[in-house]
């Protein structure tokens, strides 16, 4: 089969042979396949990630000096089907959750030469975390199956209520998905910021309430008038103001006020979430320094670089910093499912489409925010520039 | 009156006017008052502080060049009360939240030069930020009111669950707190690190279950055998496994199963919280490097540097970064009644008693964690060094 290796950060197109699938596999001819914002950071820093994916507890990322068959966004039709599966027939279209048994290892697809992905003709993948494209969803959607479950996995993270101010910092293909998946959580107000006008339409497609262009305006200005505090003087303010009121309340045990004030100010505040999906140093600094007091930021960008926080200043803000990586299986089956019933708007993520051939051209495509956010593998295709592409 | 100023970091005794109650303040006469580790903290590195306060919108912070009356750890007698005041006869003992009110403005006690602090045999406070000594509470625990706070605000923002294993990282006076304020709450399981084997002790008398030298073993491999994901590898063969087991459930509908097994996930997993409480560089991305996976880290130690850390492997990891700041007026309340009540083992928190005249030794002294914790100030004692004390 045909497929796209990386290798010293060369992308070139070989033959390889077809995989034959173990037991609990099935073979899946690739219809398309996704190229992921962090498919273009690992082809240049995939050493750096090995080693702290090692550190954490894995050693099996792929390093530059391999040759590894990158994609992890992937729908494929069933061609063959190992021992002990029962599940799909021949024919059968899937999405899959990117994890491959070997033995008793498990290796995350498209990122570890012992799991080859989707940039090819053939893919394996393990049935028990296969779901067929339910009828009727297109199989450019299906694709998206995968980052969009990125985008619910972090929603979910975030613990944010509907009444809550979402700002999304960055409108690459993470930052449509965390947008389309916060409407589809039902939040009200979703402020979208992005120094690219191209992004910032595709951002208002996904459903963003309001863009912003942050070299004009910060996006935490328009956050405001939504309850939350502002600045540090304003909460000395409050602690005074709070029990001077409560003193002013007579014939009441105390402890009985102390606890309605604290039940009454837990629930009141709406502080806004922040979600990073940017992923370059500096970046959650800034956000640090620019967030509202009290501000959750949910960092789903991934900045490869060691990176420098100033502590007293999240200190200072109670700045809540959660990072988040990938989703469960439940998160992507559902993710599958409110593609498919049409409750998020993830169409407009993908912009274009290529053959195997173009997989490099397709990445220097990408560097340019104003033209891509997603592109689309078609192995069957002879393309060998991306196509523009409107779902 | 006798106070003790600091100017561009050197401390000495002076001689101050007294200063007169405003409307709605108290004077008070200072009974005890703590060495803060915010204190040594802020005798250097008051200009960073001041600067980033700034920048969050308070510029009320004393700089290097002024000359500020540190203290915001006090218990004092009422000696007079200012215009429209009603609450408390001369006399009475009490703790407040440090703020001062000036015109419209609101400053920090102890940390601004609009708010002296209680390094002086007198003080100015807000009536009602004030709060009675309840009977029996000796003068020294009740001067704990404000760290215990602290300790009691950074539990609370934890949201850690009693059978939830807490890790905290450095035993000094904030460490020792928290670690009270755990056990306080009836979370099980305390471990306590800290290379001091004096600190370690305190640890143990502040309730700590487990305590570990981390020069020797790493705290976390004390939290194993609670049912958290330690490393990636077992996370993957998670995802794995639980697919295949949901799958070998034959007629139920998928969507109840997923949704069942989610909430059965969400509940089940006993991730460690990590309570950071040194406040140096490099200990954020220590913690990050060598946490569980899925832990939530408190950061309540006040690094003044700027700081590095590795977003990548937060991002492998799903680390929580929590930081705390403070507490709210009904936790320096609640602080005070659960001293008062005797739920909180604090007395062995404090080590040493000093005058005036010997503050200058106590901050030398307090750099050495084998011998003292906290040290108190008793304006009236004529003590130049700090003498051992034992509650």
């Amino acid at each position: 089969m045909r497929a796209v290796t990386c290798t010293d950060a060369k992308l070139e197109v070989v033959d390889l042979p077809s995989p034959r699938p173990a037991r609990g596999q099935l073979l899946l001819e690739v219809l398309r396949c996704g190229i992921c914002g962090s498919d273009l950071h690992a082809r240049h820093h995939c050493d750096e990630v090995a080693d702290i994916t090692a550190e954490v507890g894995y050693d099996g990322m792929f390093r530059s000096s391999e040759s590894v068959v990158l994609g992890h966004e992937f729908c494929g039709e069933v061609l063959e089907s190992g021992p002990r599966t029962s599940r799909f027939r021949a024919g059968t279209r899937v999405v899959a959750f990117p994890l491959l048994r070997n033995g008793s290892a498990v290796h995350p697809t498209g990122l570890s030469t012992a799991a080859p992905g989707g940039y090819a003709e053939q893919i394996l993948v393990e049935e028990s975390l296969a779901f067929a494209v339910p009828n009727g969803l297109s199989t450019e959607l299906a694709t998206l199956t995968e980052p969009m479950a990125v985008g619910l996995h972090a929603v979910n993270r975030s613990q944010i209520g509907r009444g809550q101010v979402a700002v999304v910092i960055g409108c690459g293909p993470v930052g449509l998905a965390v947008i389309a998946m916060l409407k589809a959580r039902g939040v009200r107000t979703v402020v979208a910021s992005d120094f690219s006008a191209g992004r910032r339409a595709l951002a208002t497609a996904c459903g963003a309430d309001v863009v912003v262009d942050p070299a004009v305006e910060s996006p935490f200005e328009r956050t405001a008038g939504h309850g939350h505090i502002e600045r540090a003087p304003e909460l000395f303010e409050l602690a005074v103001g709070s029990m001077e009121k409560l003193r002013r309340i007579p014939l009441v045990p105390w402890n009985r006020i102390y606890q309605a004030a604290e039940a009454l100010g837990a629930a009141t505040p709406k502080h806004p979430v922040i979600f990073e999906c940017v992923g370059v140093p500096g970046v959650i600094d800034q956000l640090i320094a620019g967030a509202p007091l009290a501000s959750r930021v949910v960092v789903v960008g991934v900045c490869m670089q060691p990176d420098r926080i100033r502590p007293v200043m999240a200190i200072n803000k109670e700045i809540d910093l959660r990072f988040v990586l990938g989703y469960t299986p439940i998160e992507f089956h559902n993710a599958l499912h409110l593609l498919a019933d049409g409750k998020v708007k993830a169409a407009p993520v993908v912009t274009g489409s290529v053959g195997l051939a173009g997989v490099d051209e397709a990445f220097t495509a990408l560097a340019d925010p104003e033209t891509h956010a997603k592109i689309l593998i078609d192995p069957r295709s002879d393309a060998t520039e991306p196509r523009p592409v409107s779902l």
